[in-house]
């Protein structure tokens, strides 16, 4: 799909193999999440046109959606000015986050403390298998 | 500004005491930077409405704009699903990026190599003395 490499490629090496993604929608530009790419996840990510990260907490590539079927279609990858974050721009198909809203920022902090914000898009224990 | 602390509050002490925090333009809708927090950024930007960060090569509080004059008032405030990721809309004043260009993510990934897709608003030379 696009090309790799170059002296303004994200900098895996540089950051200790780990470089913060994060997902915007395309067509709404909603902030979706923020997840963690290695080099791999990257490459894959540019070869295939689907979003994939890596997962620190279960050390593997995650290929989003893989479970929940949630998936993003990537319109666009950006990098940027340092080459130590990764933007990418998506279609989103059902809810980004794992508690069913369809952004994980759906708690906003208000003088009077945390608010949600969002409307739940599905049910999480609809998707999940325990 | 706003209230701190609570079961949702970001946690720093479990990210080793940075978190990642994305700034986005409350009107452009256009992803702007990402930069890191620790508690003291995070509870200095609550408390005055300007977006402060912690500057990893500097080691020390980032007051953005300090030098450049590009500074970012602060609209709203999310935390993430997990507690580890912040989100500001802010109103950017000049350019966030350091280079110059409206945002960090100026350049794009493309099958022809990166490319660079938004237009400087100013030179870097004119903003940071040195």
């Amino acid at each position: 799909m696009m090309s790799e490499g170059g002296e303004n490629a994200p900098n895996f090496a540089g950051a200790g193999g780990l470089l913060p993604a994060i997902a915007q929608d395309a067509h709404s530009g909603q902030v979706l999440m923020l997840a963690w790419m290695n080099a791999e996840a990257y490459e894959e990510t540019l070869r295939t046109g689907r979003a994939v990260y890596y997962s620190r907490s279960r050390q593997k590539l995650w290929r989003k959606g893989e479970e929940s079927g949630h998936a993003q279609q990537v319109e666009a990858v950006y990098v940027d000015c340092d080459a130590d974050t990764i933007l990418l721009r998506v279609r989103q198909t059902g809810a980004a986050c794992h508690e069913g809203y369809p952004t994980c920022f759906f708690r906003e902090v208000t003088p009077q403390g945390f608010k949600v914000v969002q409307d739940r898009l599905v049910d999480p224990a609809s998707v999940y298998k325990s």
